[in-house]
């Protein structure tokens, strides 16, 4: 749980702008690079055994997909970097993972930074992943963090020849990645809906310490999930309003669409977001009408009893002189009383509604 | 209660952008088509069987309301779609029930997207439902969730020959069917309103655990309204701001009255949620008071009578010298120190204002 | 206290946008309509007997202001309308008394939508009348929903021939009447000032249940006085922004004091707000600061004599062999033990500050 | 206390606008005019026995500063108007001392309502006194509520030659009154400052219903500071943007300096709020701790001799056959039955920390 | 603890605008001049004894960096600003260190001022101290507080020779310092975070008031942490937007990273204000939990005995006529009585989950 929050910061202060350098969760898997390369009618996909594999589709006239699985090898970065002429500060970005989602307009390409949300069933908690997506002059490089990704749907739209996909030039594919990573946040959203839902019945029903505790977690990652997403809206935005030379007219009406959708993610947090902070407010107070009730019945039972025993403590009394001891209708007389009293208070109490 | 989140949450991520999927709960009712053309002084009305029997209608002059009620035969939204020369990412949402409101001019067409609220007395729940409105040149087609709609008053209106409707064209019948939407809210925030103030009544006079859950219930009604309601100021803010060449300079001045709407419901629901706010301050506070006089009470009763009991143990206890036990006079005398002991309690209680 | 709510709710949903619909609490009242026209050296000032008399105005040179009490009778507001040419929009808002204040240019007039505060003695709360004024060419038609208004102020200036308002055209006679409307909140403002200073002292010096429910009724109130002020900045800053044909430039300097006004209405408001928010946390701090002094004391008492009674009944006990129920000196001792206990009690909460 | 809020509210409903009336509370102290006349090399300084000595200045080269003490004598403000041909609507505002602050501009004149704040030691608060400043050309009018003003440093720079404001134009005089008004707000925030940090260690310390009350009361301080302070960013702020003929270029560098001094006015106030919001959090939590702990010190006490009183309770009864009564070692048993009951109870509060 | 606000307050009213006063904790360590000179080719770098050493690289052509910690001896600020022509304001500025951080742009020079942080290990706390940049035609001149800083990486760069820094001009460098304080935020930040954790941990496991008080003091550092960076924000926004002479084409792309920086910074301390404030409500239920625990455990204690009591104290009546006490059955019997009521209540605190 604590990790999540150190992790957001930067380690590398001291060093000079523009170095690359790895900033994350050490990962010794190693470095994976996919390449689909494909035109119209002709597709070619394999996976690269070293970054100079991929060279040469930087001059070749097709639409290329290269996805990089794993950001700690940085001299891989470095090398695509120099290769396809891309920005230092860019690099330095994609290697460092505590990069917030943003996008960044370069003399040669179009730079962005996402973050891709999925459920760790490990550790049963929710985890960010960066994904820097560069769109260059006829390609389109992807970087991750670890393998395994949520890219497999336009994957398939690629292999299987989709008018759309393969007719549309680079900027289609970036769309289409990003497209895949807000369309994941859904699920993610449905999975905390339904947990919410949970949480609610139980603060109705059966609210205890251990409700408060899955509140509190809930609301952390809520805060933690809206500091990913939130910038999103703002990158898309930006890719609306300024015209680049990176992104064709026939696109921008899909990323109206994308932007929508970004709004409905935001809004739903925000939604979960108010409903979490009224479920405290539920929850703090049927906890306390439950005590108070507890308080109340129990506070009751020792009021009956504690006028009545003052008076059999009256008759506990050891004086020579009490005429009333020795009277033979006295004892029952004062059951008769106690009763009485008891009755009395009972009544009072009821009248007040307090029982 | 709880269906209405998850219901909020898209469920269509990996396919490609522009499929269109229904994505709602499973309605198996068929599919109604009902059309009314008109034109200043011609009324044609009828139910088609098939959605064939609509296509004459895109070239003839006349004006032509295409009311569709049921979105989940996928196949009839294609095939309008493709008649009527429709923007895919626009058919996506019409058969995606979770879109927010939202307007969308497309080259031939203007798309709205809205949401219509009604009181469901089934589940005695406020229920949305998601209305999509297509104003294209010459005709206005309407897709709505389920059968039984709140047109009724626009129909009459066009059937009755009423001037203004009948002269316009098409833009003027979409604006009163958005009209007709909105003007739907007030009855529902009416039925709020009342709601609101049985429960404001219930606070002040006898609040109880119930009454809680009302509160936090009527709130998360707001909360999901609210999402329903706020997009569609900017909705109309847009139509109103932006030159459309779907909407004639006529219509403009009633599109500001309908800005001017709106923004009363928005008003109005906020004004509401102020006042549960408040209500639920109200609310606990009361309960608080409440509960802190029960327990002062009792533990004054409590605070009275245990001293008295000390008192009386002591002459219980068996002591072979205890002057005061043969001394004829004492016994009484003892009562009426515990008289003026109980006394000056009760005065010092009042004096302090604790009684 | 509940009529205020529903009432700003709408119930005309269905008809056509322009229909002419009264919507109010229905007034029996006779509609008063009252005429002044004056040029710089005339002045003719009467009540009309019917709607017609005042037609003759529209075309005469000089200023006429034509006040209508009363907007029950729509035939008389749809003359009106007919006559002086009125939009159809403006006419149905003049008739509904639920409108949110707003500014509205027309091909041939300003409208203008204010509401009107004032006390109600009768019912002991405060009351908003709506007030429509139209500012046409060489006319001033206002409309009001009961009798009585606030204008007196004007009508003198008028008669007196002051100068400024005689030599002026309409569009500083409007400005009048709606700086009589501003003016008049400051008294309002004053009335709930002098209430705030009450409960304050309330608050500080006997807070009980009554003093919660005037807070929250204050705070009720404030919130419905803030919707009938907060939109009428918005209405006077456009005013102020917007070059209007309707205003001339020498009035302009007026309506920015206005703004300037209006502005300070609003800041009086929100501090007040944040003055009973502050209130209410002292009000709750202070009643359980109360409650738990009383519980502590009560706690106390019983406290000490608890262990008091034990020890007594101790020596209650019956048992054959207690060798120190024979001893003399041992009940005094017992009486200077518990007297020593007790002593050391209170010492040690005196200590620890708890009494 | 009360004075305060009432007195920011108008009393003048009714009137004319640019009605001269005098709105404050009444000063019958004798208006007093100072005058400083300067030129590079010359300086005249001397009090007007009568409002005409001044008249002449309006025509002269030089710089004046004509510095009037008094606002409640409307005649002499009459005159002056009317000599130097101000507005009307500025001479309204420069009688009623509720304005806020703000800058306005007219023809002939540039005008700045202020707030100077002071701490008066008689009644042991927080003041403000409206100060109107006239910036004309060829002299600056400055308007105070009272006699004592915060200027002593600007005229001893005039006197003592300093090079920069002798050399300077009017516009420059006027931005160190505004200055000399600003840099006072720094005294008062110290003040403030040491309020709140002497309460936060009685918060912390001794928290008591005295700290609360003077949490509300610097809260209470605060807010109504606010008021005054808030807007002088605003007026400053046009100043910087907007150009004006009454302010030359040269000055313009040092309003920008004037700009930053307000904006760290504003949010030291800011953390000054939110500290005290925090202080009230935390002294919430302290009472409610400490009082805690003294209710469960007390219950442990009652719970351990509650159960004890019960044994030796049954030990008290007077049945005949009763065995345990004659048996010899019983009732040393019973006594160290009860220590172990005791301190088995002891152990397992200790156990459960609750001691 | 409450020397950091007094501090953030201005004690030079009064004195004329541009005076250069020393406002901060005497410092009385000597001023420290520190020169770095280069070119692409050759680097210089030595410490001045006295401030007329430094006069000659005001010509020079080559880029200078003088580093001046220490701004207590005006005397030294007021020469340099002589030499070097900067504006009287801006000297004010820099021995002023309550400055909020700003941009500003002079004719000969543009000025930073910002705070740097550090953890201060002998007070254990979070100081600031602050920055002044200024950078001119082929200077840089930093002015610090205290002597030590963060600028050795920075210094490394230059010395190594490396290419960026030694090939670029003045604005790159007064870049570089600002980026290494901006970097430095990150450590702090980083430093917060692992606290917060810490106290995270504590607020689940182990509540005390000492918890309370940690998390008061880190909201209160907090608060003075955001009133130093979230004005940078501004700062290097404004840099951004407006072209100014002093930075040039190459070096506004670094500053974008710069702005990406900051807004990180901001958000993270966001993110743990948002966090501090879920763990007050944490706590406070915990707490109140807790607390909540003990008092219904003792109180069904003495609810168990306190009829029981009452029951023994009957039979503790010394009437002459109780059948029961002749009775040899009657005690055993009142045993079982006693502890069937026991049960019965214990059964039904279970069936109540009151245990």
């Amino acid at each position: 749980m604590t990790s999540k929050i150190i992790n957001k910061i930067d380690k590398k202060s001291g060093k000079a702008p523009g170095t690359v350098t790895y900033i994350g969760k050490n990962n010794l898997t190693k470095v994976s690079i996919d390449v689909i390369d494909f035109t119209k009618n002709s597709i070619e996909e394999f996976s690269a055994k070293n970054v100079e594999e991929i060279f040469r589709f930087k001059e070749k006239k097709s639409s290329t997909w290269i996805n990089i699985s794993g950001v700690h090898d940085t001299e891989i970065i470095k090398k695509i970097g120099a290769h396809f002429g891309l920005h230092p500060l860019l690099l330095e970005d994609v290697a460092d993972t505590n990069q917030r989602p943003k996008i960044e307009e370069f003399k040669n390409e179009l730079f962005f930074v996402l973050k891709m949300i999925y459920f760790d069933k490990k550790i049963n908690e929710i985890r960010t992943e960066q994904v820097s997506i560069i769109l260059g002059k006829g390609f389109v490089i992807s970087f991750l963090e670890d393998p395994g990704d949520i890219f497999d749907g336009v994957r398939e739209r690629i292999r299987k020849g989709k008018v759309k996909i393969r007719n549309s030039e680079c900027d289609y594919l970036a769309y289409s990645l990003i497209d895949a990573i807000i369309d994941n946040y859904f699920i993610i959203l449905e999975g905390i809906g339904e947990k919410i839902e949970q949480i609610e019945d139980e603060v109705i029903k059966t609210p205890g310490p251990e409700t408060l505790k899955d509140v509190y977690s809930l609301k952390r990652e809520l805060i933690l999930l809206r500091k990913s997403v939130w910038p999103i809206r703002e990158v898309i935005g930006t890719m609306l309003r300024e015209d680049s030379k990176f992104i064709k007219k026939e696109t921008r009406e899909y990323l109206r669409d994308l932007h929508d959708h970004t709004i409905r993610v935001i809004e739903t947090l925000e939604t979960f977001r108010d409903m979490l902070s009224g479920m405290l407010d539920l929850y703090t107070s049927n906890v306390s009408n439950k005590m108070n009730e507890v308080m109340k019945v129990l506070t009751i039972i020792s009021t009956l009893f504690i006028p009545l025993t003052f008076i059999v403590g009256v008759y506990g009394m050891n004086f020579e002189h009490m005429p009333e001891l020795s009277l033979t209708w006295f004892y029952p007389s004062l059951w008769v009383l106690m009763i009485i009293i008891s009755l009395g208070m009972l009544l009072y109490f009821k009248k007040k509604k307090w029982i």
